[in-house]
């Protein structure tokens, strides 16, 4: 589907940003890290991209409504083939912003849950990427 | 597939530690949640469960191989259907233990690779888990 690309260290094929947001566009969910409390959660949400930002609905009172505003949190997709063994990941760093009343007006019409189902209080949070890094485990491998 | 199940306050069905174990079972690739150097890393990993354990291959020299043995790191699996509407997921948390030689003979056994396909070197990562718990977002939600 793409042309050859240059590898990481690990082997791993390194996606141009182009690739990238179209695998992004590509996967209805993705995961959401950050750290709360002193450890690490890793939680669903269904996502779109917005121009070139991540954003999702979450429920009022979640964990994820309260992740801090200009604190940094890591998005991640991915898909994997069982059988062909090949797979990819795009992974999305930047700063989580809860968004104010007139933009959740505009993120309403974009037509995306919160994971666990509708809500009628709403909380739109964005990411800003502050860089995006994408890799392609491609079909047969080298051995090392 | 499963019996009524009691809600959370975010209104997603709390899954029994069975059905954890059964989903943790029913899906190749997971993710690792760990943070290193300050910030938070989530990582695609293919993955299997031994016992009550996860385990997975690392590529050395790799992130995901320089976990911190004694640090606790955040397991992810999901699925969603976005015809349905519906999800589940599965989250572990636990120590992060690289694995002696010895064990790495018995695990490799097991038959899977490393996120990236075959190496030659090996480091065999295991997640001893202090808690797993798993929520599953129901067909027709209620409205709030």
């Amino acid at each position: 589907m793409m042309r050859k690309l240059a590898t990481d260290h690990m082997g791993l094929e390194i996606l141009h940003l182009g690739d990238c947001f179209r695998l992004l566009d590509s996967v209805p969910i993705g995961r959401i890290g950050f750290t709360s409390g002193g450890e690490v959660l890793v939680l669903p949400v269904i996502f779109l991209v917005d121009g070139q930002d991540v954003v999702f609905r979450a429920k009022v009172g979640s964990k994820l409504a309260s992740v801090e505003v200009g604190h940094y949190v890591t998005f991640e997709v991915d898909s994997y083939d069982a059988t062909e063994e090949t797979g990819w990941s795009v992974v999305v760093r930047g700063l989580a912003e809860v968004q104010p009343e007139t933009e959740c007006a505009r993120l309403d019409t974009l037509g995306i849950e919160a994971w666990g189902g509708p809500t009628s209080e709403r909380a739109w949070v964005k990411i800003r990427p502050a860089s995006i890094t994408g890799r392609r485990m491609a079909a047969a491998p080298e051995e090392d």
